[in-house]
């Protein structure tokens, strides 16, 4: 499978640790401190460990580029600017938001650590790679984990043909006791763009309901969001409930921004490097929105435990449609990406390994060599 | 328009007032307090006045049959049962989810006063009406509201042909300065289920996305899910992302109910009289979970509130596709019905004024007049 896999898209498999070593060495060549690029790096593999193709090593380059264009401060002074008991205004300092998410994540469980909960706003960051990587902190503690960012602005409003939202992600991740957690991550447009680049690649059709053309109609062509049309809110058009995916990706815009004061709706600044951020901002930089609430803070841990584990397992076994194995928990895709990669490696495209080459050769750090599976 | 509408579906016209005072004395006939009778009626009216009329008063006699059931409890000792500075959980001794949800929204908006933040889940309740009716009770103090709540199982999971979830609601309501406030009020489900009886009661197919047969197909009979098939999570199928729909619905329960203590999933008691709860409960009742947030726990108010209302009129203002007018901000359908039905009356169809009459009678109450339009 792998083979078959690998010959029809000119694959390269790398171990998550060279991937991460060489990810690390060009964050310091950039100027991030030791302690940052392995945050940094940690986030970003995360995302390719975990099948997140998109939001990974692939996007090195671009970060680079962002840091030449004087986007990316790499000794960013993260602080808070303001603070209740339970809520706070995290100011990134235009530094990876790779970086300034974990800060205000943290802030977030000290807050819920005391008082139960804690909700973190941040502005001047810049893009934070899988939204699940933040939320997952909360776990550890014992805490439901909450994280949200807004994006690029790639996304119509429904019946609008203007681009005025991104693909703004919700992570939610809520511990279990023995059963795996419930870790969901999903972009509030019916598919990620990545999906949609790898049939663009294939040159082949999307379904309806996931692009619209410029002119807003409903397109089933891959490219279509290149051609000047938008991606689409989940639930693709009206009848299909694209009021409710607008809806949620304008409230993670709210909190990631408006509460926060980074920018918000088509002020958001592009992820990439050749197209300028607005003349007239309305706010810093992008933002996000963490949270945490304390599962004891509720009910008893091993009550808790006890009913999240039953939650899970009774999902787990509903009877399934012909055709299909099982029902999935939230996270259950990832976990099995992750016990794959970690043991046969991270499958790459041959252009990212020739991108992250270049920056080999920039930074003059050795590049991992490729490993050969059994 | 009105007149041909009546015409075709025997909708007879009463004003709200008339409507309200009738709800009241049947509560307080079945032995609820005046005040708690005030409040619910406030609750169940606001859902036909906004235009949400599966919720509305048309529900009043199934309130009535769990009370005859001994399912609802008429005079409930709520309480706290346990409580951090900024977390609570809510026992609602089997009252009206109409009075118990209010009282753990103040109770919310409380903790936020002091704390930034309030978050309360609720166990041993009932129905609570609209979402959007409690995520607003937040606006009035300019702060973030949250509404959730699991309801009876209806709904299967991705890739399961079970009915393991509610239409489980998320509103979200965020106060605005000049401009109209924002509040989402979502089902999780592709369309909800008043959308379906509306299409069965025409006799017309469904979309294909909202529903699927016994065998978990999916199928354009509206009828379906009374035939022993499923709502569907937003999104409809996998490629369309009803796995986010099933993610968001199943946080709606967990948040519910696994952290409350009441039953989830295919355990949540039923709405109708005539199913019998499970005789194995893993939990209290049915569970909401409510929130707010002050937005000047986050920023200066007149920043906060500059910027929502250059969001709104941005997002109102964006260009729209050929043969729409406008771009709607979430709450606007709502206050359109709103702005009619306070004046117009709240129309209402003949079955559910027969049922409605058939209440006063039992109970000797006046039945209001009809309210002939001009």
């Amino acid at each position: 499978m792998f083979l078959i896999l690998a010959r029809k898209f000119s694959l390269m498999n790398y171990t998550y640790q060279d991937l991460k070593l060489f990810t690390k060495q060009v964050l310091q060549s950039i100027g991030c401190s030791e302690e940052d690029s392995e945050l940094a790096s940690n986030v970003l593999l995360s995302a390719d460990l975990r099948g997140v193709d998109s939001h990974g090593v692939a996007r090195l380059s671009g970060y680079v580029r962002l840091y030449k264009a004087g986007r990316i401060n790499p000794k960013p002074n993260i602080k808070i600017v303001h603070q209740t008991p339970t809520t706070a205004v995290v100011d990134g300092d235009a530094g990876l938001g790779l970086v300034v998410a974990p800060y205000a994540m943290e802030l977030a469980t000290e807050m819920a650590e005391k008082y139960g909960s804690g909700w973190v706003s941040v502005k001047n960051s810049n893009h934070y790679g899988i939204a699940g990587y933040h939320s997952m902190i909360a776990l550890e503690k014992d805490m439901i984990g909450m994280s949200m960012t807004n994006a690029s602005p790639l996304v119509s409003p429904t019946f609008s043909k203007e681009r005025m939202l991104g693909t703004n992600p919700i992570s939610i991740a809520i511990p279990a006791g023995e059963e795996d957690d419930f870790v969901a991550d999903m972009a509030t447009t019916t598919a990620a763009n990545g999906k949609l680049e790898i049939l663009q690649r294939k040159q082949q059709d999307a379904p309806m309901g996931w692009v619209q053309d410029k002119d807003g109609n409903p397109t089933t062509n891959s490219s279509g969001v290149k051609e000047g049309g938008a991606l689409l809110p989940l639930g693709g058009d009206r009848e299909h409930g694209s009021h409710k995916g607008y809806a949620l990706s304008s409230i993670v815009d709210i909190f990631s921004a408006v509460l926060s004061g980074a920018n918000y709706g088509p002020w958001v600044p592009p992820f990439v490097s050749f197209l300028s951020p607005s003349e007239n901002p309305v706010g810093e930089g992008l933002g996000h929105f963490l949270g945490a609430m304390r599962v004891d803070a509720f009910r008893p841990k091993e009550e808790y435990f006890q009913h999240i584990d039953n939650w899970i397992r009774t999902f787990r076994n509903a009877e399934t449609v012909n055709g299909q194995e099982k029902v999935l928990i939230p996270g259950d895709p990832e976990r099995e990406f992750e016990a794959i990669r970690s043991k046969e490696g991270i499958p790459l495209l041959k252009p990212v390994v020739e991108d992250l080459k270049t920056l080999a050769e920039e930074y003059q750090i050795d590049f991992p060599s490729e490993l050969i599976p059994n």
